[in-house]
C-alpha cells in the first residue's frame, strides 16, 4: 500500500474537504478528538501486565495499528489547520529534549526533567 | 531545521536507547504517557472558544506545537516497539474511513458512522 | 434508587470483592481506566458546539450520565485501595483553591493560577 | 475539617459562582477540564510498575490525593449543570454492572463485558 508522508497529509486533507467537514474542526475539536483515539489506544492495554502489552496477539495488534492511526490523522489535522510542520516541530523538540535530558542525569532514569 | 521522515525515527530511537529507556517503554507505558501529551495539547485550548482556538496568539502557537511534537514523538516510540509502520496504518485507516463515512451521508455531518 | 454515599462505596468494594478483581486494581490500571471513562464521557460533547452540550436530548443525557457514574465509580475505587478519604480530599483541595484563585484576580477569568 | 457530601457541593457551587465562572462552565468544557485531571492523575503513575504504584511515598501520594480532589470537583461541578443526580447515577450503574458483569462469568477476568 502506498504510504508516503506527503501523499497521506493530501489524501487527509481532501477527505475532509469533500466532506465539509472544516467547520467541525476547530483546533478545540480536533484536540478533544485525538485525546478520545489515544484514550482508546491506551484502553486496549489497560487491564494488561506491561509484560502482555509486548506480545499482543494479531487481533489485538491489528486494533492497536488502528488507533494508531486514529491519533495520528487527528494529529496531521490539527497540524494542518494551524499550518504547524509537524516533522520540523518534532526535530525541534528533540533537540530540546537533548538539552532537558542530559544523558550523565537522564541514564536508566524515567524522571520528569523537574525532577532530575 | 532538517526535518525528514525517517531521519526523526532514527533520531528518537537513538535518543531512548543512548538513555537506556528501552525498560521504561513497554507499549502499555507508552501508551499512558501519549495519553497525558495529548491531554497536554487539549488543556491549552480547554476554555477557548471554538473561534479562539483557531487565532491563537504565538505564545500559545508555540506552546501547540511543543504538544503536538510531543504526542508525535511517543506515536513514533510505540510504532516502532510494536514494529508498526505508521504510513502504512494511516494509509490503511484512511481507506476503512472512505468506506465507513460515505460522501453521500457524511457531507456535512459529524456524526459517529454508528449514528450515520 | 437508594443512593446515598457510604452504601455505593460499600456496594462498589463488594462487587469487585466478589469478581475477584483486587488483582486488576492497582491504581496505575485503575487511573487509566479512569482516563478511558473520562474521554468517553468528552467523546459526547466533541462535535457539539458549547451551547449544544448544554441542552443534550434525553439519550444523550441518559449517556452522560452513565459515563459520569463510570469516572466516579473508578474515583471511588482508586481512593479506597490507595485508603484517601475523597471527601476530605475534595475539602481539602477546595480549600487550596480559594488561596489559589482569589477573588479579585479571578473573578470572570479562566486563566491557570499560574497566569494570573 | 468538615468533609460532608452535600456540604462540599454547595461550597462548590458557591466558589465557581463567586468567580463569575458559569460562563466557562458548559459541559463540554467541563468535560475537557475533567479529562485533563484525569491524565494528570495517570501522569504520576506513568512509569510505575503496578508494585510500586501501591506504595507511594508520602509526597506522590498527596499528589495523588490532589488530583483525586480535582477529578472528583470537575464531576461535581458538570453533574450540577446538567442537573444530573451523581449518587444515584453511580447506583443505576452498579446495578448495571451486576447484569453485565455476572458473577460466574467475571470472577477473576478482567475482559471487557462485550469480550465475555
Amino acid at each position: 500500500m502506498a504510504a508516503d508522508f506527503d501523499h497521506i497529509k493530501q489524501k487527509l486533507k481532501q477527505f475532509a474537504h469533500d466532506r465539509e467537514w472544516d467547520n467541525y474542526h476547530s483546533p478545540k475539536n480536533i484536540a478533544m478528538a485525538l485525546t478520545v483515539e489515544a484514550a482508546e489506544l491506551q484502553e486496549i492495554f489497560q487491564w494488561m501486565t506491561e509484560e502482555e502489552s509486548l506480545r499482543l496477539n494479531k487481533q489485538k495488534l491489528q486494533a492497536v495499528k488502528h488507533e494508531i492511526a486514529d491519533v495520528f490523522l487527528y494529529l496531521l489535522t490539527i497540524s494542518r489547520v494551524l499550518d504547524i510542520d509537524i516533522l520540523e516541530a518534532a526535530a525541534e523538540k528533540l533537540a530540546l529534549n537533548e538539552i532537558k535530558y542530559p544523558l550523565d542525569k537522564a541514564r536508566g532514569n524515567a524522571k520528569k526533567y523537574t525532577e532530575l
